[in-house]
């Protein structure tokens, strides 16, 4: 008789596990069950804000694959709007509930992949009650949102809560559409992703294209007017919004993993080994968003949800659950985006996160430029290293530039991920032309200020 | 007594050899003579078809520092139109000649550095008394170039002859002027810099902007009208031609070295070790574009002449001419150029390297694209992978794509530099946003691929 896989939540590492364990057993030996309780399998939530932008004109093309496809080619039981609503660990059952209101099965498995994501934080004063505001983290929600903004009334204020990638991004989003937006974040900076001194560059670049930022702000509440929002309530006073979008952040969903036992570890997300396993659970994998990973540089564990993680994460559970043989080492931090055409890169640990490891650490900025001088089109480019002292091993970085700037931190991210020092760095064999670098690339420059600035901390 | 400098050849290497070398010692401690037989210092050559094309309005762009500077602010006796003819070792004198006609000096020294750079290959044919015959590799021949291209009887029709990354730049810059341009290679392919797979793209795109490309071809000879160029010679037949642009590589500028008798390696170029001193004679140096380099991949010796490589050369020098300790540990080959919009990338072996040294190996290529399907100017993108079998350590790599694809080669030159399997390469954490790249990154698809095939391979 065949095994049985259940994959709770159909997203980017439920389906990338799915995939990877059908291609190593066929039906006969595996039968699989994806319980998604959305409307979408495998999409792009990162495409998101450039569908509302409308840069990307329709939702559609941030789906990666349809569930049919996952039905028809690879023989999966995808149950799409069903919740699983309990996992039974004695009896290897979990139960589920059809959203369209079919009522609820039971069904047992052999071996689980706990896949359920991650939920956005919503504050308290996010009541449910009152239109338009818009948590921004499925399909769906970016679908709301297209609604509300080309409903009647038209909304005209946009307020975006929170300063991290999502919120930043909506924001540009909004100002495309042609909306007045305010960013409130509560931190002393948006762009907290980056340090203090490289997030200057980026808020100047939103202020430059007409969002207005408040930091150090925190929002109390919100008034309506007809069950609309109307007004964020601040600390400083009332900013009029008809329209307000939650950057906050997400936060791993685990309530029902929990219940069923499953181990948390201290950043409140699922632990796992190196196979995707849940230690103590045989036969219960989990990846993506609902996980904890290594940070490899810290040697901490982190909640990082990514899709590019989630993916890897998902499929090296698959593999190992086909009888092959997987591991998944863990990040770095690496993470680009762009506000406008300003782009940002990052990798490893910011100067915060080096002093929370306890290292101790020299940090240096050199401003280049992203072409040779002469070459039409050069624009700055300010690349931040973090290395650590007296032994000059690169521990982070951050780049931002105008153009060519944020895949550049792949480079840096290859240098962290071996360990290497400043100096290693500076010796490397980067390409060299005048359309693509000065002869001394950006990331040399900053290498060579870096080995001098680890020489003369002693 | 201050000691004293010599410097032969005053472009990127002598002097960033001079300097470094200033920088730690002082002229009280150090005199520094340079001889430069041009008419510049420190000028980047690459980016003369730039300057031909007329992208860079003026010569002067490319010129990094005047000589007026390395005098004023660098304390160096720098000659201009000084071409230095012989070297006594013995007596530690160099004899130098006045190009403008003033004579002959010698000159005493205690440290040495030779800095000659290269000569471009000039075949018999390339008469120097017929008119509108260039080679490229001086400010001054372009400087000629510019002059004929401008001049009276106007010419039209170009043949480039040679069709490496000068050939390539220089039949682009003629294209854009507005000439007929013939690429002609006596290989079976142009660009052959990178594998004939990979090479085909390129050609596909030369041919797209107007190149006519031809390849398998020799030139005997040239025939001239009135001492101006008028027909290019081959075995297929005449080629018409009032200008003829040579890019046939550069040879190391040895023949004063070989007189004094420094050791030549098997690639023809000086013989240095890792601190750039010439073995066996004590204050003798040697940087940039006359000396061979060890290549990391392969162990081999090799002669790649490249701007990049000659400043951390001639810093390399500089720094333990002053006393510090520095070393150049070596190049891996990386190379990147762009044929109208189309980027071109490359580091490591080819497969013929490859093979050449040994090495068995597996090579996969990936399709992908520059940013996420969905995102607007996604392009194609192809990366190549060179993997050594059974181990699956990395060999080499080649990006050929639309956007943001040649600098991504850094990505692999890094991963190569570090001696990263294909394996631990698809573990790797880079950075994911939708306007720079796809969940999996080309990068990351390239290595998965090369995962599978040293598996099959056995």
């Amino acid at each position: 008789m065949a095994q049985r896989l259940i994959v709770v939540g159909g997203d980017a590492a439920g389906m990338a596990a799915a995939s990877q364990a059908r291609r190593r057993r066929d039906r006969a030996d595996l039968e699989i069950v994806v319980f998604e309780r959305g409307h979408f399998t495998s999409y792009s939530a990162c495409g998101i804000p450039y569908w509302i932008s409308g840069l990307v004109p329709e939702p559609d093309a941030l789906v990666v694959r349809e569930p049919e496809t996952f039905r028809t080619s690879y023989h999966m039981d995808v149950r799409m709007r069903h919740e699983v609503t309990a996992i039974d660990v004695e009896r290897r059952e979990v139960v589920a509930r059809d959203l369209t209101g079919g009522g609820e099965v039971r069904e047992r498995f052999d071996e689980l992949v706990y896949a359920a994501g991650a939920v956005p934080v919503r504050p308290e004063w996010a009541r449910d009650d009152i239109g338009g505001v818009f948590g921004m983290q499925t399909l769906d929600d970016g679908a709301a949102l297209r609604d509300w903004l080309e409903g009647d009334p038209r909304p005209r204020h946009a307020v975006v809560v929170g300063g991290g990638y999502i919120g930043v991004e909506m924001a540009e989003a909004l100002i495309v559409r042609g909306l007045t937006v305010t960013l409130i974040e509560q931190a002393d900076q948006p762009m907290s992703t980056v340090d203090p001194d490289m997030a200057e560059l980026v808020v100047d670049a939103m202020t430059g294209i007409g969002i207005q930022t408040r930091a150090g702000l925190r929002v109390t509440g919100l008034e309506e007017r007809d069950g609309r929002v109307h007004t964020v309530v601040t600390a400083e006073g009332p900013v009029p919004a008809d329209v307000v979008v939650l950057g906050l952040g997400v936060r791993p969903n685990t309530a029902l993993a929990e219940a069923a036992g499953l181990p948390l570890g201290p950043t409140g997300a699922i632990r796992v080994d190196r196979r995707m396993r849940v230690p103590g659970l045989p036969g219960f994998w989990a990846a993506g968003d609902c996980v904890e990973t290594l940070h490899r540089v810290s040697g901490l564990p982190v909640h990082i949800p990514l899709g590019t993680h989630a993916n890897k994460q998902g499929r090296v559970a698959g593999i190992n659950i086909g009888g092959g043989y997987a591991t998944f080492t863990g990040v770095i931090g690496t993470a680009v985006t762009k506000v406008c055409e300003l782009e940002v890169g990052r990798t490893g640990l910011r100067e915060r996160d080096a002093t929370a490891a306890g290292f101790e650490f020299v940090s240096v900025i050199a401003e280049s430029t992203s072409r040779a001088g002469y070459y039409p089109g050069a624009r700055p480019m300010t690349v931040k290293l973090i290395a650590e002292r007296p032994s000059g091993r690169l521990l982070g970085a951050q780049i931002v530039g105008w153009s060519e700037a944020a895949k550049r931190i792949d480079t840096l991210a290859v240098a962290l991920w071996n360990g290497m020092t400043v100096d290693e760095m500076s010796a490397l064999d980067l390409g060299y032309a005048p359309p693509y670098a000065p002869v001394w690339d950006p990331v040399l420059i900053a290498a060579r200020k870096a080995v001098d600035a680890v020489a003369a901390s002693g």
